[in-house]
């Protein structure tokens, strides 16, 4: 294409990408100006709602169901039934396309057309991006919403033909018959689960021995414990061949003791991360500067990377990829973009990271490994209060970080049947660093699942009691004479 | 009996009733001194224990297993069941006996023995008990907690063989092949709706024609039709005759129409509240004071009746009759009977109730009844947040009433699936009187339950806004010459 048929737009802002993050820097730029444009690669519609929180939820309700056909005999409740997998599957699409990915169209069929250009955006020079063949834009200040894509390593390569990823798994039309899962992060864990109790015959490759979420090692070891007593999990040691033949995908696995098992499947999931698509925007050329690993650096409180006039939002940034924290991402960018060159730090919200499997798992504010070595104690309860006795789910456990000095809570990993709502109590407590004391003056219903938290935070209060006495006597045994 | 066999035990402190609210006073009184006796007039084990939460919540639990037979073709996974009664209620009281009821008596069974005195006390003088027939109690000191009894009305006289209340129902060797419930409250929407899903046929029958924990008149309506749509009710009228024959148990209802209705049942289950037992303890010979209802009057910040050493807590004050009042106001009374004759007025929590029915009915902080006609804005959405839609449970609305001045958080109503939870967040941000925009500042997990409260508050805001503006126009529009 010869350069005459290239067309220029100059404008203030771009956004690259639409999706959660790009959407939320759009809705605060559009506001303040009409020179932008919003530069999307390929289908509009959110990673959440096409292939993440919308369709994984929705798996996951399906599984529940066929989890309760076992779980029902106990209440004396007898019943049997079956999963159909096509209707599983057909159900799931329907409701992502027709309420969540719709949603999404809608708002951005309201979006005018000269705000929205399709296709690839790379740069060619700061401040100056080429998209497709034969548009180019010049923008004076530029945010980074592109996302991310699953990782896939080149292990998987001669079976790529029954490797599934986050991106396609929700596109089958039925169920395979066995799967492989590898990974132990989130995506890993509750699609693997679900697809477990939906009758996939279904088996777990991790990596690090260690659900990485909980840091805390007790935590860690026992969900491996009550996930390993319902899945085959295979939890430390790496995929070292695969290969493919009329009877699957077969995979070799080194586990961590040196021990080989080699197994065949149907499909393969494979779940080990996402990584940013900033890679393929050319950034060479823009003059940011990177990290030894060749991320971008930029500050989180402004997302501005490095003091270029360009910003950076949701899983592109690969900061907390997770929903909230990318809409909030794209607007503090928008805001700051808004802003440059005078950008205005922002507090990040506490950390909330929540695993839909059974039991859940949540973490919140300040993780165990942060707190390691500082004066904390820790609240500790399993996860067995009488609301969950009456469920019939007691597995788990709770901690509770307190400050140790001013009983301040600071955070808390958790394991156990709806942890999630725990988790957004406490964070209501930790956005406001408010005490385990401040806590315990709310009113608890009886029975409930908060009950365990007020259990857990007394429990910690108790401790707090025995650190300050401790501490005292050790104060007093210093010598009269010192 | 001759005086001379008549046992006179003198204590500081009487304790008349071992439930939840008599053992919290117990806790806190035996601490500080010997000198107190607990009396318990049947056998010991909690109202919540024995007949109250936690058979329900069982019950419920059985329930939700017998509905999910019935949703489950929706996600693809196709079930078929029956509901086994023996095995349900057997179940049922398994748990309860085994597990919180023993709970309980291990608990009663560590109390000393001269502490704990058996049979029924009555007044006969200030400060003199009479415990059944042989003992007399005189103390300084008085804690009543003599717990509840469920209210049942003349007009089931012809048939009490076949009524039941929360007291006998758990006693049921099967479930019942249909059952009239009387009431509309908690206990009645709870049992009425889980034996209805667990197969009994059941007509509900109200008197006023709403669902009074909800004050709001959208809210109420919207709470009859939702569960209408599902229940067999017939919301207003009255109970006025009934009689047995083979058939079972005949109701004629008078609808407030005027209209009657007539059926027959093979149980009927009376839930229209409970009472105190306040009555039976010869109060006229304290010289306490009564309301013109023949209620003993107390303060509720201390639980002391009148100006006496008597004290007042739990059920027997029908003040707030839910377990974690009880506790709280046992242990209010103990501290203040430990105090007397300087009580310290206690600042009572927030009120919260909740309904565990599907979907849930929750109340929290000051209802719209008692904010009508103050400068309150109310957020209000609909229980459908991406969540909601996931599970298929997006019946119900929410409703947060903030004062329109200052934005802070003063009641919500709620009515929708898992409402508990967020009736707990609100709680703590009422609890310490915490804005609409405090409350925004924590993170909210995508996709969660949360994300609703997130919402509804967002509107709230948008309504504050509106408000003020308008209050500002009014001031605006004051002419110029006043």
């Amino acid at each position: 294409m010869s350069e005459s048929t290239m067309k220029t737009i100059n404008v203030e802002y771009a956004i690259i990408g639409a999706g959660t993050s790009g959407l939320g820097a759009y809705s605060k730029i559009s506001r303040k100006t009409d020179s932008l444009v919003m530069i999307q690669d390929g289908p509009y519609g959110t990673t959440c709602a096409r292939v993440g929180c919308m369709p994984s939820k929705l798996l996951i309700t399906a599984s529940d169901y066929a989890h309760h056909l076992t779980t029902s005999d106990f209440f004396g409740v007898t019943s049997e039934g079956h999963v159909d997998g096509r209707k599983v599957l057909e159900r799931l699409r329907r409701e992502r396309d027709q309420r969540f990915v719709a949603n999404n169209l809608r708002y951005v069929n309201k979006i005018p057309p000269h705000h929205k250009l399709e296709g690839h955006a790379r740069f060619i020079g700061p401040g100056h991006l080429r998209v497709g063949e034969s548009v180019e834009v010049k923008a004076e200040k530029i945010i980074l919403a592109c996302g991310s894509r699953p990782a896939v390593s080149k292990v998987f390569e001669p079976v790529m033909d029954r490797v599934l990823t986050s991106d396609t798994v929700f596109e089958l039309e039925d169920l395979p018959s066995s799967i492989a899962v590898i990974g132990m992060g989130v995506i890993a864990l509750e699609l693997g689960q679900a697809l477990h109790r939906l009758g996939v015959k279904t088996t777990v490759y991790g990596r690090s021995g260690k659900i990485n979420a909980l840091t805390h090692p007790d935590m860690q070891q026992e969900a491996l414990d009550i996930l390993g007593s319902e899945l085959d999990i295979y939890p430390s040691g790496q995929v070292v061949s695969t290969w493919e033949d009329a009877e699957g995908a077969w995979i070799e696995f080194e586990q961590s003791n040196g021990q080989r098992v080699t197994k065949v499947f149907d499909r393969i999931l494979v779940a080990t991360g996402r990584i940013s698509n900033v890679d393929q925007l050319g950034m060479e050329h823009t003059g940011a500067e990177f990290t030894e690993a060749g991320k971008v650096i930029f500050d989180p409180q402004t997302m501005l990377c490095s003091d270029y006039p360009i910003f950076i939002a949701g899983d592109a940034a690969e900061y907390l990829p997770v929903w909230h924290e990318a809409f909030d991402e794209g607007r503090i960018a928008a805001d700051n973009a808004l802003n440059y060159p005078d950008p205005v730090p922002v507090d990040r919200r506490p950390p909330l990271m929540v695993f839909f499997t059974d039991p859940q798992i949540a973490i919140i504010g300040q993780s165990f490994r942060e707190l390691e070595g500082l004066e904390i104690v820790i609240g500790e309860l399993p996860f067995s209060s009488p609301r969950h006795v009456v469920w019939n789910k007691v597995e788990g456990r709770i901690q509770v970080y307190l400050d140790a000095r001013t009983g301040v809570i600071l955070g808390a990993e958790l394991l156990g049947y709806q942890a999630e709502h725990l988790a957004h109590l406490l964070a209501l407590a930790i956005t406001h660093s408010m005490t385990a004391e401040q806590v315990l003056m709310m009113p608890v219903y009886h029975p409930s699942a908060e009950e365990l938290l007020r259990d857990v935070l007394i429990d910690a209060r108790e401790k707090r009691r025995v650190y300050a006495a401790e501490t005292m006597i050790h104060s007093n045994s210093v010598p009269a004479y010192s």
